[in-house]
């Protein structure tokens, strides 16, 4: 199992809105997660915006890609990616980088 | 159990050596953390030095208050202040603020 890291940035004005919005994911976007192997997958919300995603997932690589092929996922994304500050004006999916994992105890 | 993340900063000078000082955490160090609840603990570093801690523990402030107690905490912890950018100069535990969780799969 790889344990997943990545960060992203939320704009200033959007905190309530991102938060209302993630207790309330589509069910059929769930179950895409789950097929696609994202589990135990958190994400947590700093009050400056900073958006922590967390996951496990045999391969992190195959869960993304596995991901591209649900048509609810780009949905999903094209909804969620104004909520975002990206230069490169990605979809989020495609700004999530693994960030190293220096220290871990089970 | 807690879901629990929190961010530290590093000083951007003393990333290679603070991964190197995770690599070889004192034993009685680990022991103290499984002793007082600290599990599925990983710290994720960016290369910015934006620090990002996840653990899982049934209460995240027994297990601040039970490493508060723990002898060889305060010796690590006084090794480990340094690395950090901390306006506070408090030690790095002290400066552990759990994130807000806005959205979990299990």
């Amino acid at each position: 199992m790889q344990r997943v890291c990545f960060t992203l940035q939320v704009k200033p004005g959007r905190l309530d809105e991102y938060r209302l919005r993630h207790r309330e994911v589509w069910p059929d976007m769930l179950d895409a997660l789950r097929r696609t192997g994202w589990t135990n997958y958190s994400l947590f919300l700093r009050s400056d915006g900073l958006l922590i995603g967390y996951l496990e997932t045999p391969d992190f690589e195959a869960a993304r890609a596995g991901m591209d092929l649900e048509p609810v996922n780009a949905r999903w994304q094209s909804q969620m990616r104004d909520f975002f500050i990206d230069p490169g004006a990605r979809d989020p999916d495609k700004q999530m980088l693994s960030i190293e994992e220096v220290f871990h105890l089970d």
